[in-house]
């Protein structure tokens, strides 16, 4: 007997995917609304363009939460993803906010 | 009189450029000899291929710094930055190192 692993029919909440297409100012911006409410997000992102994209992304959302004294860090680390049934390394960049003081 | 602005004669310390040529372990190998002396370093890229490296060595450079107990958070800014005379906007990575507990 095969016992299938469970797969989530949800996406995880604070997991955004970003692509080399993803306007990084868009992803900035729901990077921002997610860590207004929760501690830390993450962003994952297959290929030069989209981890471009990430990482300019993180650099924005820094400028939108600073007015909350918001400063955000990362920790980047490699993730297997399947695209259309192939396995594929990707760049899981854990976002993390940090108060500062004024 | 046009008073000139002081340029260093030499790179800062700490301050490592990547290219998309870079191999990410090789990256990797000069960040954490750098995090074993210093708290922070800095990775400068320009362009997707560069950055997608840069994020690659600071994962990387992760796991040679774990038995030494470090972990390693980067912070994403935007930096200008003088390519055969044109200005370019490239991204610089400040790389921290944190103690963590056995």
């Amino acid at each position: 007997m095969i016992i299938e692993p469970v797969k989530p029919h949800t996406t995880t909440p604070g997991v955004l995917k970003v692509s080399a297409k993803s306007n990084p100012n868009s992803v900035a911006g729901a990077l921002a609304a997610v860590l207004r409410e929760r501690d830390s997000a993450e962003l994952q992102a297959v290929g030069a363009g989209a981890i471009n994209q990430a990482v300019k992304a993180v650099a924005i959302a820094r400028a939108y939460l600073r007015p909350s004294n918001f400063e955000l860090v990362c920790v980047p680390a490699f993730i297997d993803v399947e695209i259309s049934g192939n396995e594929r390394t990707g760049i899981s960049l854990a976002v993390y906010r940090r108060e500062v003081a004024e």
